[in-house]
């Protein structure tokens, strides 16, 4: 419906994801229109983010060195990884301030209708991790849907050998929610995961 | 929270309209994970789309030549020119096809609160394309709200001295609506606008 580059932007924009035509729509007029200036710092950015970003070669999470941030500082504790399926997943728990140990980026999760099985994750690597019996604990931090459950209980058989303590993250009702509207599973989880109130 | 270029992705990406950091996060992994060449592609049409993108001495479109391929077109009716508040709107009413004639920009419309007043807007240029007499009919299809309506208004008033006919979109229900969930001006507009239906 534009003429050339314009129709082009749109196009571009709409292949990212979650962008649809009317979103793309509105932000190519807004690049448009807006000072040449901020644009031309997303474009730099773009050309450049994939020759400067790459995976730390021990978690496998984002990085711009051969190691991440988290696998180079010396306070965390080596003693426990915690597995995860994706890098956006590392920011979600370091967000918490709740976990002081190492991580493991699976890259994914086992789903045999995408073709995902457990060979194309980043399962040898964490084997490879425990060679040196440093790591104490398993925390197994995979999202709490099929894939992810599937994933979790095909690692649990595959650490089973190894004297590890292995966990899963608690799942149950999201705080601040409300109890009427926890879907069944959710709150039968809740009740088979009840803890001992102190008095 | 993440290391260097990728952070200043997802910062950058969160200054585009209607994306939020979640957003901003989800595309910036996408960016990161696919071919470094479909990325280069968008890099490259954000370097040059200031270079490229003008705005029709006309009628204010967004073009890539110094008249746009409406105001070049010769099958296009010059007589009558619909007056529309942003470029975006020219296509969302070509692509009713119902309108054969020419358009004119404003650039926005009326309002005071946002310190937009009528000089700001394209009207002069209006005023001038009305100078030779071709034009007979003046379309004003600026936005059914508080600021489209004011620029409606003050637009009329404008054009009541030049021999026209001047006319405004019809305001009424939405097509495929209901009327029940209609608002309460809606179903006012769609009564005063009522037409007798033919046997």
């Amino acid at each position: 419906m534009y003429e050339g580059i314009v129709q082009e932007l749109i196009d571009e924009l709409g292949h990212l994801p979650g962008i649809g035509p009317k979103s793309a729509q509105r932000i190519a007029f807004h690049i448009v229109q807006t000072e040449s200036l901020d644009v031309s710092r997303l474009a730099e950015i773009l050309m450049h983010v994939h020759e400067k970003v790459q995976f730390c070669e021990v978690c496998g999470n984002v990085s711009e060195q051969s190691r991440c941030n988290i696998c180079r500082d010396p306070r965390r504790d080596a003693a426990s990884i915690c597995v995860v399926e994706e890098a956006k997943d590392v920011v979600a728990i370091e967000r918490t301030r709740e976990f002081r140990g190492l991580y493991h980026v699976l890259g994914g999760a086992i789903s045999p209708i995408n073709g995902v099985g457990a060979d194309s994750l980043r399962m040898r690597e964490l084997m490879q991790r425990l060679a040196d019996d440093t790591v104490t604990e398993i925390i197994i931090a995979t999202n709490p849907n099929l894939e992810g459950e599937a994933t979790a209980a095909y690692l649990s058989r595959l650490l089973h050998p190894f004297e590890l303590t292995v966990t899963r993250l608690a799942s149950g009702l999201p705080v601040g929610g409300d109890l009427e509207y926890a879907d069944e599973v959710t709150l039968g989880r809740a009740f088979e995961g009840r803890r001992r109130v102190s008095a």
